[in-house]
């Protein structure tokens, strides 16, 4: 059987994948994937993602140069969602310039809290910022 | 403004939430939060969910006993993803008895290969199995 027949894609065709940094845990960024995208990360050893707000193929660093080389593909017990153990070319995955996209953290007052910096200024990562996305 | 109006529940009311480790980084599994599990989540400082299968709110380890200790909450840029960093009483996530539901990993043969062991027969854990999901 095909390794991609076991997994359990939505009604969209999509499973959400979590890129998480192999030497740290720190996890860096969820984003979706269709079955094509599943095949080419596997294969390529890249992270492939879905983009929904532009409905293609999205090779993650394709304009940043912030590509994701993947150590390693779990699948969890539902077959619904996907771990990726990645290594973060250039040290950011979100596309604000931050190392990791979970960096609001809700603080004690219940409010969010911005507590990571901007690593780098996004219009110097992308040539359109907020389109790689 | 309420905190949990900057987060963007899906067109179910739902929003994915990661359970990691807050001590090793291991990502131990993910669940579904309508605004209700999330807010619970937040003020009891316990991992609720809203269980898709059962329609329901889900405190996590009710039947276990396996209670997620939350010890911080993130959001994510897009405001559509939460991460939990826990302490998972008694070692196990998994509805299998495993200590994350990713136990399953891509070999080098493009199988999914079971990688963690069974900490504890389910059937000693939960009264109907598959239950507590």
């Amino acid at each position: 059987m095909n390794w991609l027949d076991s997994v359990k894609f939505d009604q969209d065709g999509l499973i959400p994948a979590i890129a998480q940094d192999a030497h740290t845990g720190r996890i860096l960024m969820v984003a979706w994937m269709n079955r094509e995208a599943l095949q080419l990360t596997a294969e390529k050893k890249r992270g492939v993602y879905w983009s929904r707000s532009r409905q293609k193929l999205w090779h993650k660093g394709e304009e940043s140069g912030h590509i994701q080389v993947v150590k390693e593909i779990r699948l969890d017990c539902d077959a619904d969602v996907i771990t990726l153990q990645i290594e973060q070319l250039g040290g950011i995955a979100c596309h604000t310039g931050r190392e990791s996209c979970f960096y609001r953290k809700l603080d004690d007052n219940q409010q969010w809290q911005i507590v990571d910096p901007v690593l780098k200024d996004p219009h110097s990562i992308y040539e359109h910022p907020q389109h790689e996305h």
